[in-house]
């Protein structure tokens, strides 16, 4: 029984961090009295105690204690005692990287296809897909390879953008890499905006948020996905 | 001696591609007549063919031909037989990818310090540097290693946007993403403004266009680089 729930941003214009989506998780997490969190993502930089200690203030409000992946005798260990995961955004080709030097990332997808409630935002949404590969981040680190977990059958693109009307700038849209994406992939690809996630339930998976997601598949026009409506990838 | 341009961009806003570049380089290439093109970072998919046309038809304009790497026999046969040498952007994993799988990225360094004209624009920019770890590329496929020719001390990070004023997107800004970068990695990078280049004549490297280009160095504050000025690391 697949529980997640894959956020395109952690946090939205304005507000502090995670607060749209509090009332969304007091519900999700309804059991859960700790989440293991994997800081691994560093964004900006920062440490893993420094990550995790933001992440506890945000789930205080609900209260549920955080226990960072870095806190247990081995990340290995602290997978396996999870009661529920969450893994925070940064930067996709460090989380990457470090799911694979602790040797975490087939147990992690054991992990949450056995059930236990899992939480991405942004990098940590981006490792649900197949693979990392339509990351918007820059490549700091070298993984030792691009293959995510896949349990989502498609590649998300978190922090998804519209081309901007008269800008000026010449670098390429989002649109057009990801059109360069299906030049050489297969799979789908969900341009999440910022403010939307996906709520997987085993099989169904929902948008929710404010705005419909952008659907792009290889060969096709791509599509706009209504918010609230179950994803249909065969559109 | 060296001889090579490194520029931002091929093409400035409201411009045809190249166009403001054109009279640089009818300088820049003077004693040329043919002109060997690397066509393998496909911006939008397009095939070696449509891109190569694209470049010969710019090139036209000062009466140097162009012939694509794939026309030769093999790619390494080309760059041994180069008069000069132009790699185009699109996009730099893929780029990366092929110069490993065709076996030339060793061979291209040694063309560009023996003295072949070398110009770059955006990706084909990115690649003169010692790795690609700063590229805005997204990772559509998986190279070999991150490193490449290594013909510039340092890092380039082409169309260098400054964090946009007012902007409500929550993704990272080039500058964050940057400071990730170092991090994890000591080298300084250059973020080469759209309309800016650098131009390399042996050990002096000039930065030119209009604007001024931003420096970043592991552990210090960036700077702005004046135009046509020499760059200076240790500033």
């Amino acid at each position: 029984m697949k529980k997640m729930i894959i956020a395109s941003t952690s946090t939205v214009y304005g507000q502090e961090y995670l607060e749209y989506l509090l009332p969304t998780l007091e519900n999700f997490f309804e059991q859960v009295s700790e989440i293991t969190f994997i800081p691994y993502a560093r964004p900006g930089g920062i440490t893993h105690e420094q990550y995790t200690s933001k992440v506890s203030e945000a789930f205080g409000k609900i209260n549920i204690r955080v226990k960072g992946l870095h806190e247990y005798k081995s990340a290995r260990e602290g997978i396996e005692q999870a009661e529920a995961l969450f893994t925070g955004g940064g930067n996709t080709f460090l989380l990457v990287q470090q799911l694979y030097e602790q040797d975490i990332m087939q147990l992690l997808k054991q992990k949450i296809e056995s059930g236990t409630p899992y939480l991405g935002t942004s990098a940590g949404s981006n490792i649900t897909g197949l693979t990392m590969s339509t990351t918007n981040d820059m490549p700091i680190v070298y993984p030792p390879s691009f293959q995510t977990l896949g349990c989502v059958p498609f590649n998300i693109n978190p922090h998804y953008l519209d081309p901007l009307p008269n800008s000026e700038h010449m670098g390429e849209t989002r649109e057009t890499r990801i059109k360069e994406f299906h030049q050489f992939n297969m799979q789908p690809v969900i341009g999440l905006r910022e403010g939307s996630w996906l709520e997987v339930s085993e099989g169904d998976i929902w948008l929710r948020g404010n705005l419909s997601a952008r659907i792009f598949r290889h060969g096709k026009e791509p599509f706009e996905q209504a918010t609230d409506s179950l994803l249909n990838l065969s559109h």
